[in-house]
């Protein structure tokens, strides 16, 4: 059996170093192993920014942006709008009538989810059903791999609801279930320190930032706030600072010594801010080098992606066949 | 600004006399004011038959099979399944954020229909959301007619909902209120004279039924059931046979006659029954005839089906590029 591995973004901002470390630098390494589809969720997004669209075009433009700059290569990977696969709403609506309002409501991921958003006029029905939507998104691959943050276990399990009910209903082994394997990629702390990156908390240094921005926002990282004398010793533990070194300063030897000089006293903390953001800048210099340049083709960034919705197109009306042929339908085609 | 007609059915069994007279005679009409399309609508009618399939399919083609019966006429109409047009998935996926789970849950005919019937496992997401699949059915055509009966009026209202949010959330005119069509035509009750002619209730006469099956249909009709003697006055309120007559007999000076004979008493239950039992066999001669020759013909049938969709994906993909200009999603065909 070949590897097929689904990953995805729902485009609603570009995307930032935490992404980065989390999840788009274990994709490039795995798009070596199998074929692997890159889904940019719109439709997704959509469920809970519907009435913000201009927001999505821009960012599904952005995450594509993103994802060839940090290396994921179209001629291994399909990078594809999930909102230009018309099998995916099929599947979707077919799946619809397979997961009961009450499920979906006590799904702990959604009730998170709920108890953040605010929506205004009561809660869509587009919003509880994206879980559907997104096992459709999963289901229409038959995905071998699916890489997923432990956020996302619950929503799932909905998937799996699905697989069991699809096939005793339809009396056919048409989708097999899914066991999702847990990223062990570091969760990378936003630049408050305080929680996870994140664009809505405003703690995010994103793949594009330039230079100016990433140096202003490591100026206000969260270091040792109690160091303020550089004579005195600086703390390491809940050091945003260091935590950031530790995963992006290469050279492990000088790290150490710049380590043993702060515990003890007379490094700043603008020293080490400084090292910082020349670490990061150089890390993310080829990737924003790779992105200015992309960015000016809108005609070949539309071209990767005519070809990944061919190539998607290709396998999921094969899965939407099988899905046909099991509910049985009349066909004005036989 | 032409005349564009929508009508429909779900297929869940054949069609019945109460169906004749409540709509399809009128739909025979209509096809002559305008461009008429009649969706035959398994997507729909899988929200409460999701797990019986076959009933489905199978009632796909009965239904075809009336409408041809009984003169909608395929040079003139477009008859097509729901199932076989993508851009109706798509634009209910659209649809589905724009209105709330409460606002659905409070919908009175919604409620009416949760009351009787029983999901096992809890109430579907599919069949929550019936009525915004029927109104992207609906606003997918444009419509300018769209007869409805008086229980579909709270269904067409989260329609009119939808077309509202629609416009000024993408502040667009893409879709104009739609003013549903009360139909005048008579409410034909079913053969136990209690309540309205319906397939679960076991009360139907179908436009394919036998005339075998139709005398002994008849013969159970309620008529007068105090009318023990024939000798006695019969009385003609809550005579299911005289009001069936009443429709189906076209020698109202002969009726007239009959009733008279019946009142005054003299005239037997079974005779009236006989005669209303002939009648509907020479009513429905000319439809079973047509529907006989048609049942065989499989291959004909599909191509009706095609035709109406090639002509149904015409106007609905026009439809569904309104909605995505005016949306705004990002598109790799720009």
């Amino acid at each position: 059996m070949n590897t097929i591995i689904l990953t995805g973004d729902r485009p609603s901002g570009s995307l930032h170093i935490g992404h980065y470390v989390g999840s788009l630098k274990d994709r490039v390494k795995l798009q070596e192993k199998g074929e692997m589809f890159v889904l940019i969720a719109d439709i997704q997004a959509m469920t809970d920014n519907f009435d913000n669209p201009k927001l999505l075009k821009e960012s599904s433009y952005e995450v594509l942006l993103d994802y060839l700059s940090v290396g994921i290569n179209p001629m291994k990977s399909n990078i594809f709008l999930q909102s230009e696969i018309p099998e995916l709403y099929e599947l979707f609506t077919y799946f619809l009538n397979l997961i009961s309002i009450h499920k979906l409501q006590h799904n702990p991921t959604i009730k998170t989810e709920l108890n953040q958003k605010n929506f205004k006029t009561g809660l869509p029905l587009g919003f509880l059903a994206y879980p559907i939507s997104q096992a459709s998104d999963i289901l229409a691959f038959k995905p071998t791999y699916v890489p997923v943050g432990a956020d996302q276990i619950p929503v799932i399990e909905v998937t799996n609801d699905i697989v069991n009910k699809f096939n005793s209903i339809y009396a056919a082994e048409v989708f097999e279930k899914i066991n999702p394997q847990l990223s062990d990629c570091p969760k990378l702390v936003g630049t408050d320190g305080l929680k996870k990156m994140s664009k809505s908390l405003g703690n995010a240094i994103y793949l594009k930032d330039s230079p100016d921005t990433i140096i202003r926002k490591i100026r206000k990282m969260r270091s040792d706030p109690e160091h303020i004398y550089i004579e005195n010793p600086g703390k390491l533990e809940g050091n945003t600072v260091f935590e950031y070194l530790d995963i992006f300063y290469h050279d492990k030897e000088n790290l150490l010594k710049l380590k043993n000089h702060y515990t003890k006293g007379g490094l700043s903390d603008g020293k080490i801010k400084d090292i910082l953001a020349e670490t990061l800048i150089e890390y993310l210099r080829p990737i924003r080098e790779r992105r200015e340049k992309l960015q000016k083709d809108r005609s070949y960034l539309n071209s990767v992606l005519r070809n990944g919705r061919e190539r998607a197109r290709e396998v999921t009306s094969k899965t939407l066949s099988e899905v046909r042929n099991a509910i049985g339908l009349a066909s004005s085609q036989e």
